[in-house]
């Protein structure tokens, strides 16, 4: 499928300074697919800055072949310490600008919330996220990635998907009309 | 005097969520010079987001403009709680992905190694390094910003040039032979 078969597309990031995620979801007929899922290592790469250049790097690149219309971010709130947060604000700050700059919408999310969105559970693990993202998008068992920061990204983003398709809240609807007019699928001719 | 004229130019950033302090310091014939100083004002802006991408945006186009060969940022490493340093780590890093899509290298100073650096105090008040980076830099009272925001900036990049500047640290001569090579300054034909 090209770019363009796709209503909407989402990118979710689950930015870590030693591995960072990201997912592509397209919408086709007001469907969730697959787009492409994987990860970057950087636990190799001793310089901190290096680390994050090749964030900004990879997201940026990411986003000027898919396009996505949104992003979705995997954003922890609480953390061990000062030091640790301060890491991962900058990891998320890069990834952030690579969307930022090209006007890309951003939405963040807590991993709990996002399970919950995912599983119905919002203390549910890594590999149950991964199942259930696998049924949810029909993805092929040999299409699983190793590395569950991959799905983990996915997941931010059908997280977004659904959070998109509530009415009255993070879809913005002002008004039944409005709805209506977003939502057509929604109308029920009985 | 035009970006050519200078044989180095820092931009010294002090990134912050509410104001952002940036200054840009031109080496010329061995000496630093002041180039330009500023501040963004984001507190008036309600969206996290929004702040970040006006970060980014001004800090592209300050390195656009004036074509910086080095950035040095303040950069606090402890904090009152995990949230301010999430906050403190996603502005450093849209402030950093400005400079590392551009290929400017990066250098962070702690508050106190600054202020010890301008003013020999690691203790000393905004107020005090201001006042030294105006001596340093003979910079015209009537010049001198409201903000110490941009007096911050301007002395991160200050810092940042004298560092460069010590022999076998920072600089990162591997020998004599390359330490007079890169100082050809320092040798005194006595």
């Amino acid at each position: 499928m090209d770019n363009k078969d796709f209503d909407k597309i989402i990118i979710g990031i689950d930015p870590g300074t030693n591995v960072m995620g990201y997912g592509l979801l397209g919408v086709s007929n007001g469907k969730p697919v697959l787009i492409a899922m994987g990860v970057l290592q950087l636990s190799k790469l001793e310089d901190h800055y290096l680390r994050l250049r090749r964030i900004y790097d990879r997201v940026t690149s990411i986003v000027d072949e898919f396009l996505p219309d949104e992003m979705a971010i995997e954003a922890p709130f609480y953390g061990k310490n000062v030091q640790s947060m301060l890491k991962l604000g900058r990891a998320q700050g890069v990834a952030m600008a690579a969307a930022l700059g090209r006007q890309v919408p951003i939405a963040e999310y807590e991993p709990r919330k996002i399970k919950m969105a995912i599983t119905g559970n919002g203390a549910a693990s890594k590999e149950q996220v991964a199942m259930m993202l696998q049924r949810q998008l029909n993805i092929d068992k040999k299409d699983m990635p190793q590395l569950l920061d991959a799905t983990d990204a996915l997941a931010a983003a059908l997280c977004h998907y659904y959070e998109s398709k509530k009415p009255l809240t993070s879809g913005g609807s002002k008004s039944w009309k409005d709805f209506i007019k977003k939502h057509p699928d929604r109308i029920v001719n009985s």
